[in-house]
């Protein structure tokens, strides 16, 4: 950390920051500037709560050097993480997971259906939403335990592992019970005390990056999680909120390359949430896989017009089929 | 709602969309132009769901004329609401209240003497933070419960109504023994389990905006609430995520004139988070007063520079004094 | 400036950075920490070029403490500045100013009513446009010359002196001829070779903030027209770009308040601008005033529903009239 | 154009309202809702400018379907454009382009070594900055019509077109004179008057949007340029400003399939100034051809740890040859 005074602080202030920082075990070193001195603090370890320093009289700013992360760092875990669900293996030196399914599970029927569209078309892994956040009260808000189970009657059914959104603590039972990944989603991301509960389960976690939060909060929610002993964790960028409204989000694609230098967990994108467009699915999977991507989540759904959440962003039967036709020609150039 | 043709759209594509707007119940009226067709749908009340619709062959968008929440709009519910806690009350026509107490609870007397602060200066409600949102595990994350305790007693002792956060349901219950007031942070405004759960409650909600959130996700945020049965809603901005980062937050004070008109609910700003700066807090509230605020929720500390969280931005007792006379001299301008 | 170095940066290369500093003249304070080693920059006057720096190997980033400006600073500067225009004071000790008039310039008569509401309300100076700045080419683009003939001639008219946009270059002599004060709009802060020509002028200049620019940057434009040998400029905050769309743009007040505390130049504020919405442009510019504004510029116009630009958010003669006995009796709290 | 009333307006207003739109050469349809009425605008060609209605009395909002562009858009010329620069082509049907390049021009050494850099690894054209904009007026500002000659002589000694910016209307001859390519900076994308001029040449323009400007308002820019006759536009994205600094900027990488969409005319990235980071140049200038980009902007230079400005995102000569390998690799992927 560096502490940066004011112009015009006194010795004796510049002294009492010293003293402060000495007080909590670590080193400080002043800097003196023309302009103003600043005071480097060393010997700690990780981030440094600068709250009783920052307060001090004379004090201009705290500029922090260490991140509030550490677990997740590459710096402190070079090695890459691996995250096997079943057969299915997310991260460095596999080739890029792909998982897929409708927005919100419906019915049985349509489960079933979006699950062979899943399969039939490659994907690795289902998705379908039980529990969904929507703005307003007055929205289709989910089938709640009942779709779980339709879910997982559809993974069976085609053999493949599921994921689903856990949107509170109470429902981190039925959850695990019928899914294989516990999806934490963007509204979520900094509902710290969901993230400490399923940081207890050993179920692998995707976690979306929240729409207003830096790739730093994003990395120190994915910290929460670790710090309580699970470390099988998938990040997924999935856009994030900017004045531009031409798309649903802004999606960041450059975190992709960025995560991979700073941090060991695999990390997805969903292109469907991020921009809000059918049309504009299948060339952003393509961009995200190039990027560097470990995989991707995108939306499908067997009549997506009848969509009951989200449909102007799934992809049909026919179009999955030809994306995914697009991105095993991708795959096989990328070398997998 | 509007719907919106493509320039090529076909005659039969634009017949299949008045066709689905029937089919909904309602009525459709294409209005032909030169360049594109468009729909007027009519006979709704409050907000269509546009998912049949927006996925048709031939519908380039949507355009919402309803908003997402209607319990909360003054459309429908022209008189101001009056929320009362004890002999509190804030709303049109009652002088702004002050809330006031430290950003999270550290210690019995920590807290009382906070309390005395809060009192002796002029505020009428205390708070203070037992369970603390933190973006990182490592920083402090509060008293949980015992704190609950403290704040209730300090609340006691100088005879003031307390507001505290909850962050999960299953706090609900020790919240509301030991709070009058319930809050929900920034990070939880789109918990909607949370939202529905306090909705239940016959406890007023102090409902902070989200740091991403546009005025009418927060007002559709306030109707899960509303919905459940509880109309004791208290909004608060505490500013937004910009690209600035001068200050912590962008307070975004045209809210408040815009709030009023188109919600009967009060609303409060919190000037501390929302510029992280104790020189801006005593500005900003009065602007914040003089903008239409229904009341400021300022932090004060006995102790800023051993605040264990956000004491950058707390007051002491003295500087708050200070802005509590400048605040009754406003108040008197302002006819109260 | 504080360089900090890779996590696994080597001896040599924190060596080469050092040499790298010194071969600017300025002194290395390697700091070692436990985790990467940091290095202080000394002696350097203001802002540091760290262009040889930040691209060495081992290097993870520059943190600059010093800012790009300093001629603005009042760190180096602590008298507040006082911008004089005819009679008209604008600064600290002078009661605010009130900029009133048209967005645009369309006729004389208009422009006369305008300047007589502008009069009559009590505005100290007159404000119109002749050039102007539209999203697209389709729209009006404002009188040219002769719209600043009609502005000198009601200003005349009326008593006041009056302030115009200056978009190009070439339009300096025209615009220095008839007008008072020379403003920069919003989209121009950084036309840097506009802001190098008015600083070579003797007139004051209105300088608004880029609807994205930092205050840092802000304050930055600013210094190109001090470094030229005109310090009469005069800050305008006009409301930033953020996800917000119920505003035009958001009104950043806590800028105020910190430009006072950063720069010793004056600071005004545009609440027509800044809203969009006339209803709010009374209520924020109290609160303008309140969080210690210089001044206002508000749009007025004899007839809004006519007005060739920007008619939503101006004042007809009736509301600012009105606007005005507020904004005396709130001048008169103040101290004015 | 879709007219919103308020709530509670009037028979009179709402006829009042159709006068005013009827009185406009247009036909007024209303449509009532249970709520309250809307009404459409019919016969309009293009953008409706709302100046006459938005501000009647009784109107809630006025709501735009058409855009304000039309020559840039492919609803009116679905026919792409094809960009000529000497024998490079800019457009759909082509291979994508690279143009490389120093940040700034700083001597005619240093301009050459790039040149042959560029050429080497295979850019097509040239890039350098004769005339620079900096945030602050103490830092580098190129080296002026001095640096246009540099430029031209390091073209001619490859056999390559050169682009560079042009800052303000006076440097058009002299661009003009030494540049193939006129180049349009961010900061400058609502220039409005450098966009006229630039639209009175013949050069071919490359327009690069602004760090806030939505995608309507870039598109609505280089309506300027074709309004005054050329059509010779090249857009580029280089990202936008958001809440996000782990990058310099947000690649906004959606916009390329949707300027693909909307317009006819061909659009590039920059990578380097949107990351800011060496690290990300080569990969996300690959996922910008995935993307679909014409084509791609990337600095090198011959000695980054020198470079004048921008030094930390540009290619040495090694970085960028290994960069187009890949990148030839994946050209072949795409089928070129």
């Amino acid at each position: 950390m560096l502490i940066v005074m004011d112009h015009n602080a006194s010795a004796a202030q510049v002294r009492a920051v010293q003293e402060a920082v000495e007080a909590m075990g670590l080193q400080a070193a002043p800097i003196p500037g023309r302009e103003r001195t600043a005071i480097g603090v060393l010997g700690n370890q990780g981030y440094v709560d600068d709250t009783a320093i920052r307060n001090l009289p004379g004090v201009r700013e705290c500029i922090h050097v260490s991140k509030p992360y550490k677990l997740v760092s590459r710096d402190f875990h070079p090695e890459s993480t691996l995250v096997e669900v079943g057969a299915v293996k997310i991260g460095d030196g596999h080739p890029p997971v792909v998982i897929a399914g409708p927005c919100s599970i419906e019915s049985p029927e349509q489960m079933v259906a979006a699950a062979r569209i899943a399969r039939d078309g490659g994907a690795q892994i289902l998705r379908g939403g039980a529990f969904k956040p929507r703005t307003g009260p007055h929205s289709f808000q989910g089938l709640g335990e009942k779709g779980l189970k339709y879910l997982r009657q559809a993974g069976d059914a085609v053999g493949m592992p599921v994921v689903t959104e856990i949107m509170r603590i109470e429902q981190l039972d039925a959850v695990c019970r019928y899914a294989d990944i516990l999806q934490i989603g963007a509204r979520n991301m900094q509902n710290f005390d969901l993230l400490k509960e399923v940081g207890k389960c050993r179920h692998p976690v995707l976690l979306k990056r929240g729409m207003s939060a830096t790739l730093e909060e994003f990395l120190a929610a994915a910290e929460y999680i670790l710090a309580e002993g699970n470390s099988r964790v998938i990040l997924c960028e999935r856009g994030i909120r900017t004045f531009e409204r031409a798309t649903r989000n802004t999606l960041d694609l450059s975190v992709v390359p960025l995560v991979r230098e700073l941090s060991h967990l695999p990390i997805l994108v969903d292109p469907s949430h991020a921009t809000g467009k059918r049309s504009l699915v299948a060339v952003m999977s393509k961009a995200a896989l190039v990027a560097g991507a470990h995989g991707i989540m995108v939306e499908v759904h067997p009549d997506p017009a009848k969509a009951l959440c989200d449909g102007a962003q799934s992809l049909d039967g026919e179009e999955f089929r030809e994306m995914m036709g697009d991105i095993r020609a991708l795959l096989s150039y990328l070398g997998y």
